[in-house]
């Protein structure tokens, strides 16, 4: 029973590693959303998920049940809540949900609470129950620590430009475009058909929010930019980066010892 | 592209799926939750998606990414909540959890949405949140119904006589022990390690509860009934006799064709 | 002002009472629900207040003033919400009401809180309450304990046959039948009218849920089974099998002298 | 089975009344709450009950079960919600339980839910629970109506002024003084022991609320005014002042007929 | 940067104020409502705010931004909440609300925190919010303290008598009354326009409440008695009265100095 | 009473205003936060008022009372919740309160609700209130529409060349930086104390947030970068940006006539 994965572990295993020093435990938090015709509706999920175990197995973390529904999707960032696949959260389910996960981990001893967030609109919400939970525990004389971090705020500018030669136009437009397939190329390649990728040029967006969403304002393709420069060779460019860059981060903020402790 | 988990079809197959007669979405319902030092903390979420799955492809269902988090696990059918590794949700975020993605399903147009719930304290805060999403659906008009259930409650008699040869004391003790050990020998055999197995008495559970809960009444394994005569072919007779069950139950109750008809 | 009846005492009575070791309060939890032509739609509140005050006698505690309103009447158990009569609060009401009371009675100094629940489908919810109030209550530094159960859990197997001769079938399909109405005839025999009795066989229950819930399927006597066995000795025999035992387990695990200590 | 408290009805009788041209039932909200040395804890609830049942009897409505927990005491109307024997809701408990009941009344079929207050701090709380559960109700296509009194605004200056000979001071120093004492030595003349008033000036009450209270701002006896003048008799004409003015209002604004048609 | 208006304030020069000994802040609060066709919508806003800044001025206060949407108005004493111009909230959103801002200016150090409120319908939600903020600063070690008033509780009976010769017939109709508009005249002339006012008789109000409301009781100026005789002069008066008053009251019940301390 | 502030206007004005074609409420949200020793803590209520008044003269439209409390400050882009005179709201309620407004302007009869954000934590909190009240009101069957914006997203690139004419480095660090200070020396030179500037380099920030706050990694000066590049001309560059930009943005998207409607 060897795995960065706490839902893989048994109760002994588990309360063993709890009794480490710097025992940390990271939460992928994704999302149940269209991400169009060349990949499956559960790519925040699998990425985050897969990103964090990367990133455990470097620096002797666990990896948490990931959260596989999340905010709802918004058109400026991933094309709207009203498409069908798109699977979503209240604010304040989405709120209470992470305070809830999160005070229990710190309750049983976890130094640390690493969300890796993998959808976009997540962000804030998860910001305001990380918050709340770790503000209770502190109260409650609990002494660990919360961090919070979405991936693609780690991809340096060297990545970014060899991932995006022509320019690289805002994560805002990512949704369903090269970093997201790139990474399920690498990642999950069963998962992804690349034939079905709609070509197109990326979506104007608007500088605001409009009530109820307008269906007509997102591409047909439900991605915001096209996937098709996508490669399992940029996917595994974007995986490095992120894995070193968010590690590295862990490492120092949380003053883990870089080297490898497997849960195990 | 072809599965019958939700999570793993793209946008425009799961349009096509939820255009047809009959268009169902079983979610299942678990926990991350101890059971022992033989089993890993995602037992509940394990066997609730397995069991999912194997309906849904008799029936021609989807599977929505399991709930990885249920609600606090009690002492008289669970160990309790004190013990690690046990990481709960409120009462209130269950219910909201349930009701924000049973209301977003029925919104994308499925017709029937199915809970298959595999921890047992589960239940009557996923039968509030459905409750509330279906009322409310409704009055909005839509035609949706929901569905909750239980695995365990769809073993039959016979089947029970044969997997508890000595007599079956009842649902409620079985944390851990022979149902869920001998399902996850059969459907996860690489996660159970027999050999940590601890065989003890039935715990003897009083008929109440107190609160705080007391440490001291949960067996040290933390399984409620001992799980050493679990074997891979009782879960394959349990397995069986449930997925038949529940299947036959979803079709009566549902008007769904016992034809499989899988989603891609 | 001698009365077990908390809202029966003065307010100097009741801080002396307060003041003793052992200090109890017990809330009897009801619901305003049908149960049939032949009974008032307050057998849930007149029962656990009935067998409250009881209890309270033998074992010197006080009873609060009953819950009237319970969650949600359930098909499985209770008929279900849909028949006229029955009042139900939502989940998140029933947790708060109780989480409210609870603390309130451990803030003003009872050492012991029990809720004795005589309406099937408000454990889960209370048990949430209670565990809520119970645990901000440690953190405050009040060292109250609490606890729960439902008064149909103590009575005995011998008590069982005795009132079942035929076989007992299930605390699910007793709404309204021979143990409810036995008591009833013995506690409250006006209340009764035994002509307007429906004799029927047991209902047939689903081992699930559906939603919305479809009245045909609960008998038009509104319910699970006939009470048309219940008697007034039969009534004596379960409410001496339930005293005695629920006394004894209160005496026991909240350490209360077994000598009366009325509240006077 | 003939009474006007909806908890003594079997459910033909009620569904009987129900069907009937201008069905209403009236909710009686009380307090648990201290009301000095020679009153019980249970008199607004008491109060509000026995008063809902006069004014049922002669419109023909139903009592349904009285709420026995009210809001927070208030120092300037009940003497402080710290005193032992005062248990309270939160605020929005209390809009709740309110939301939840009516709602629940106005979906069966009741023509007028009527809430009538027998504690001063529930007002607000209660006004707000019927606000939401009509306004939702009126969104569903339900035409029923709710109303809200206090009974002590019902008292006329006549009686006022034959029960206060010396001046009336104002309801709000009332909290255990002439009005309720007298209404319970009429009504519950065993639960009053008038040789245990306290006899003191009226609180000399701040008009502003300070936090947290100040336990010594409230008289010793709990009571905002001496209840030494009460007398069954000015309970006697109060109660047929209220009775009256009630009554009248009702029929005139929810358009009942006055002749008496009880509910069997 | 001189001023009592906190917003007013650099981060500096507030955290100066904050280290005093004694410093307060006083949050008016107010409503966005209806006050007929002479008057804004703006007017509880307003006098809560100048009133504040005047006491603040007084006794060497901060105060906070107004709180500018308040409490549904009702019709007895606000005229309704259905009239177009009045935007309100509901009770849990007020309660919150006013339980964060207090909270957090605890939290930064006040010794006190004063509500000063300017609409009537606001009282008991505010009530609430401060009750639970400062119930649970005081959990967390804080000694801070809280304190609410409506400010027209403070005119003198002797004022009263002036400004009302012909006999003053309660708080509850001077909305848009004789009160309101006189203390406008007085502090924002510019806002008031007398040859608007519509001279009616006072409404003659129920003693109770119907829901929904009846639009054709509100008076159709949307005000409760007439403004005619209001004056800048009464508006005088009052002012004077009501500063003088509220002040005092501050500054023996929080032990401030009388002496002007300018937060500069 | 000319005004394009709703709290200014009279009842009158104010329905005459709502039976026009196109009406059109913003409701401007700021915060109550530190912005360093040079500005007052009002900085994003003052320019999110300003800037919606002069949008609303531009295009017909009213203004709302300005939110002047928002959600808490994160540390990447305001410094962080820690500093005195940050007072700030939870997730719910700062989502809440939006949706009770505009779900009140809605039912009033606004045909647009423009939210104009001045605070850069509000906007997802926000977004969740609009989507909530905007979705509720469809099902009642009411055709408003919602818009949500940023007032900085509307700077055109231009502008920022020519106001930031060394690099612009992203609106995060803008916190109390040339932005803010040049738009308060332009709109309220008072409240500018460019004397007390302190000059430092951009904050570094992280890509990621902690919990609790690391008040060590704020500047000194509260403020994310330097305002001593401001002035009051660039004010005026920015103003005149925003105020064409998002006018015209209204007007296209909303349908509103170009030319003025001032609401008198």
């Amino acid at each position: 029973m060897s795995s960065v994965f706490l839902e893989d572990l048994d109760a002994d295993t588990f309360a063993e590693y709890l009794s480490r020093e710097g025992s940390t435990v990271i939460i992928p938090t994704g999302a149940t959303e269209q991400h169009g015709p060349h990949m499956p509706l559960g790519v925040d999920a699998m990425l985050s998920a897969a990103i964090a175990a990367s990133v455990a197995e470097n620096i002797g973390a666990l990896v948490a049940p990931v959260f596989a529904y999340g905010y709802k999707s918004q058109p400026r960032s991933g094309g709207g809540n009203h498409r069908l696949g798109t699977t979503s959260l209240r604010g304040v389910t989405m709120i209470n949900l992470i305070e809830d996960v999160v005070s229990s981990f710190l309750a049983q001893g976890f130094q640390n609470v690493v969300v890796l967030n993998g959808h976009f609109e997540n962000y804030q919400f998860v910001y305001e129950g990380l918050d709340c939970a770790v503000a209770q525990a502190r109260k409650d004389g609990n002494a660990g620590r919360g961090m919070l971090l979405s991936y693609w705020d780690f991809v340096d500018e060297t990545t970014l430009q060899s991932v995006f030669p022509d320019g690289f136009l805002g994560w805002d437009i990512e949704h369903g475009g090269v970093l997201e397939t790139s990474l399920m190329l690498l990642l999950y390649p069963d998962k992804v058909d690349m034939s079905r990728v709609m070509d197109h040029p990326p979506a104007q967006l608007t500088n605001y929010d409009i009530f109820p969403e307008d269906p007509g304002r997102t591409p047909s393709s439900g991605c915001l930019s096209s996937a098709k420069a996508a490669t399992a060779e940029k996917g595994q460019q974007l995986f490095e980066a992120v894995r070193g860059a968010v590690s590295s981060a862990l490492v120092s903020e949380l003053q883990l010892m870089a080297a490898p402790r497997k849960a195990n």
